[in-house]
């Protein structure tokens, strides 16, 4: 395992099950903290997730600080749109953990204040305007694997010039 | 605008309403390439790009060549499962085009033969999972605005550890 995503409290079906997907292309755990806005057996989850959902190892959690302890070697990173440091500007490692709040308020200010540190934004155009959720999680995986090199991901092409 | 989103013939509303909302967040213009599998009054695609969908440049065209003779002095990137280059492995500039294909076939070979040297692609698990549409093109996306260092994005947070 390589990365690890990590939905707090996500709402919206499709954004699971989207994000799911690139899980399983990824080769990434996905960790979902309770409450979810929707039942795993959801039609619309397993719509977006496609054929990827039961290709996914999923583990489920009642509180991120569990999650945390459980995996105190691990470095955590918090996803906010209010976070000083840009996604780009972290050194990432295998098995880090990409924490994400629900779609509509984001992760609790609280846990972003403790972790300031591990805060990361994804720097977009104005405030008023934000990535949906799955994009945001597909932006800072990818730039995390980038890093990485891209383990155990397929890295050569088929097409030939001829 | 730093960098423009082509869909060749997209065929499922929620994804170009959600690459909508992406091109809205990063002051990016959307090319749609006709046939589109849908009406651009598709409740989906309006839902999928809340109010995003008025607050981006979407320009339409009825072939890709077109597009790209209007655009001459400008590079044009073709994204494929099958390219032998990766995404990060291209040094992208101001106002270059990325070009999408249409969910279940991606673009067609013979344009992908004729622009070799310009496809690219996401390494993935393996060759039977691919990313979603919308993810594929904020992946790509967010790699071209990195190098650019994020041009006219909000580039500050806002949360404060007091």
């Amino acid at each position: 395992m390589v990365m690890n995503i990590v939905l707090v409290e996500p709402e919206i079906p499709q954004n699971t099950g989207n994000i799911a997907r690139t899980c399983a292309v990824t080769n990434s755990s996905l960790y979902l903290v309770k409450p979810l806005g929707f039942s795993t057996e959801d039609k619309y989850l397993k719509r977006a997730g496609l054929d990827y959902w039961d290709k996914v190892d999923v583990y489920y959690y009642d509180s991120i600080f569990d999650l945390i302890a459980d995996y105190n070697d691990s470095s955590f990173y918090f996803a906010s749109t209010k976070a000083p440091q840009s996604y780009d500007q972290v050194i990432y490692k295998n098995n880090d953990f990409l924490v994400f709040g629900k779609e509509t308020a984001g992760l609790p200010e609280s846990l972003l204040k403790k972790y300031l540190d591990y805060t990361i934004r994804i720097p977009m155009g104005n405030e008023l305007r934000s990535l949906n959720l799955a994009n945001s999680v597909a932006i800072i995986l990818y730039e995390g694997l980038r890093q990485l090199n891209f383990p155990s991901l397929v890295n050569n092409g088929l097409l030939r010039n001829n």
